[in-house]
């Protein structure tokens, strides 16, 4: 059950990090844990997210709550504890979570008249109390979510990207209609993509799922799904319309305007500490992270030069160092000045590299004589003097360009490894490639499974903006298209 | 186990609320539920914080943790689950913990190995984490916090005041001696008490616990104790200082300067959202809640007045409103116009007093002719005309007196409820009657527990600004004082 505290790899050194092409999944493992992101919990499965992580989701809350709020959702909070009959209630979601489920069966010294399960999702408690707290159709729409822990008892599990328990929101609303719900899920959808992209720099395609891949319980699910760097698929965030579903489940019925007794219909959406996962391996390269500036914990970081033993140019470079600390963080900017004793700037650079800290500021002595610093660019690597009179322009200036160039990158990087095919063989080519791959598909469930089983590929969504189907047929069956559109298939975290 | 959702007491009527004076249990109940700040779960002791009732604690949530880091403090996260065998190596914290513990023993189909619990608070696996993290002088101090959810299953519970899951934070410091240790003990007892002086306009006493009432593997307790409006003390926020317990438990050690090995000392501190019961209980009136305006989930709320049928008033008076609204709205206040047709402004005003909204406006056409709206104060019950033209200076100024009244207010009753005592009979009495008290005692558990099972009153704290001990003898024992000054005494939720 216990497992091993900061497991190190075994390839790696000290401070060296398995290049990506070599081995990317060694390479992620290294650098949750050499950039302090994360460590190990004592209960297999779980991980201690540490604070140079937490800050990360610190600011993707922050923003995606800003967000919720601006399109008029509220916060609130549901109870960890669920009794398990709840689960039992709608077919599909029982089956879909029951495997998965942790369970309380003792408390307060004495065994529980009925087990109670944590929370892996909620909407079956949301769904109980929505039943009594909806009664007519003023009271609609519910726009609620809350933020929160939830647990998935998996058996394979990795930081941040599949761990027993996980930090996420999850959006429940309720709606008179259909329209109104769809509305919604596509409201939040767009939120999430407008995030990945705008905040996290990480471009996705938009898109449904198909039937097999989606969420237990829902009618449809929509979700955004990012590539990584090796070419595998990660879902970033789902947006579910449930239909009445639930609504029926837990009888959540209201008056209409005719006064009319009718079923809500109820959207889901949820966002977790995996995109967390999708930042270090949508980014990442072989010297460590690289953070988008917006959610950087920190996103300047200032390392004074002087020769050790050197007291008038060290005081000289730190009164400086602190100068332009203060002016930064006056405007906002998340700066650090690295003023450790004792090590080396090269030790500092390397580290704040590993950390994927977006710019760097270098000053010595001879740079205050010519007014200048060198500023350090984490994504192009390269380093240009800049003048200190200037940094509150410059600085504000090259954190935009940072985050355009670093999303750039990504996009060109989604394009140059997503191709579309017309038969099974390319399929398979492409897929063991590294690649995303469009293709027609008939939408049959068993047809979705073989070529999971035979490519290792998985349906990962029929994007909104991808090449029309028309005319074509399924790469696998030869049947006709099940969608409109080409489904985008990839292996996937 | 399952409960009725919103249980409303039986003797008030749908819009009525049992008057303090009558009885104040009844009147905690059924605002808590009328404000609409939570409701009752499914499970025995669990509740949902509601919309009004969260946005209270996403208040404390923000200007506490803005507090935390200008001290230097980070977050970061820790697992629910702890293996149960961590419990019991400190064991004054295992006699406290175990009983109250929630234990799964299943998941993901199957029984566990080694059953878990679910945190009733973190400081074992903080310690099983820090002794891996802790190497040297140089980690040191480590000033962590976590804001969570944890689970005790009390028999008796109440909403907000005590239920099986609550959400706070944790603080969790490591230090290379006691004075840092205790430096920062202090230093957050200090932060809680501003906090709630100063933001939720409670006044509070702050002093170290007796040995009685210590946290389980404490060796000091601070703690910031508030009165409420029946005389009941209720414990708002602790600080700990753990000297080296549970760096002996879990052996966390550091290389110090001189590169020896030696024990670190922790603290820990928490804040939960049992606060927003001291706000209902410490401020609220026979008519509901009274918010403290800087925590407030509304500050100011516009009521626009209008005959039915008169759509050009309502035309006119709505665009106004409006316009407050948008112009308040600039300014940070926290304002919402209630434009629900068909409900008469009578209604909406006693809605938003029991809610306990600190200003409302009210406009009507005449106000409009003159170019003024009305201003109540949910305190004082007043209303008077103010300009239109002036209400970015008026607004703010009010909510800002409205603070330091609703603190005065507070402040003259709890002074007005605190009394000195020298005898047992006068302890007996001035307890009954709903006062705090200030009274000599020795010292010793058994007495502490005599007074408590005798008086139901417990020792609060020894207030550092309390009257000396000097030359006084305890009240039921005779014996000498145990501490320099007196200890206050009363009866606590």
């Amino acid at each position: 059950m216990t497992q091993p505290s900061t497991k190190q790899p075994k390839s790696a050194s000290k401070r060296g990090l398995t290049p990506q092409s070599e081995d990317f999944s060694a390479w992620y493992n290294e650098i949750v844990y050499k950039a302090d992101l994360a460590d190990l919990g004592p209960v297999r499965g779980s991980m201690i997210i540490k604070p140079y992580g937490y800050a990360l989701w610190e600011h993707i809350q922050r923003n995606l709550d800003d967000m919720f709020k601006a399109t008029g959702h509220e916060n609130l909070y549901f109870p960890l504890l669920i009794p398990m009959n709840f689960f039992e209630r709608e077919a599909s979601h029982v089956e879909g979570f029951s495997p998965e489920l942790a369970v309380v069966t003792h408390a307060g010294g004495k065994e529980l008249e009925e087990p109670l399960a944590i929370r892996p999702t909620s909407e079956t408690i949301v769904g109980e109390m929505y039943s009594k707290w909806i009664q007519s159709y003023r009271d609609l729409p519910l726009l609620y979510n809350q933020w929160c822990n939830v647990m998935r008892w998996e058996l394979r599990t990795r930081p941040f990207l599949r761990t027993t328990e996980f930090l996420w929101q999850e959006g429940h609303t309720a709606h008179a209609n259909a329209e109104e719900a769809l509305a919604e899920t596509s409201q939040m959808l767009d939120i999430y993509a407008n995030f990945s992209e705008n905040w996290g720099a990480l471009p996705v395609f938009k898109g449904e799922k198909t039937a097999g891949e989606r969420f237990a319980g829902a009618k449809d699910t929509y979700t955004i799904e990012a590539m990584m760097r090796d070419g595998k698929a990660l879902q970033a965030g789902t947006s579910h319309y449930m239909g009445e579903n639930f609504a029926r489940a837990f009888d959540i019925t209201f008056n209409d305007e005719n006064n009319e007794q009718a079923y809500v219909h109820t959207t889901s959406w949820g966002f977790s500490t995996r995109f967390i996962g999708a930042l270090i391996m949508g980014h990442g390269d072989d010297k460590g992270l690289i953070m988008p500036p917006l959610l950087a914990p920190q996103q300047v970081v200032i390392v004074p030069i002087y020769r050790a033993n050197d007291d008038e140019a060290r005081a000289r470079v730190l009164t400086q160092a602190d100068a332009i600390h203060t002016e930064l963080k006056a405007l906002g900017v998340r700066v650090k000045v690295d003023d450790r004793p004792g090590m080396s700037p090269g030790r500092k650079f390397n580290e704040w590299e590993q950390k994927g800290v977006p710019l760097r500021l270098e000053i010595g002595p001879k740079d205050l004589d010519e007014g200048v610093a060198q500023l350090a660019d984490r994504l192009s690597g390269e380093k240009q003097a800049v003048k200190l009179t200037n940094l509150a322009q410059t600085i504000p200036d090259e954190l935009t360009a940072f985050h355009e160039a670093l999303f750039e990158r990504a996009r060109l990087f989604k394009e140059a490894h997503t191709v579309e095919v017309s038969t099974l063989d390319e399929f398979k080519e492409r897929i063991d490639a590294g690649y995303f791959v469009y293709a027609t598909h008939c939408g049959d469930a068993e047809s979705e499974k073989w070529l999971q089983e035979n490519t290792k590929a998985t349906a990962r969504c029929v994007p909104f903006d991808g090449p029309s189907a028309e005319g074509t047929v399924c790469i696998h069956t030869g049947k006709p298209s099940g969608y409109p559109r080409k489904v985008v298939f990839a292996k996937a975290y």
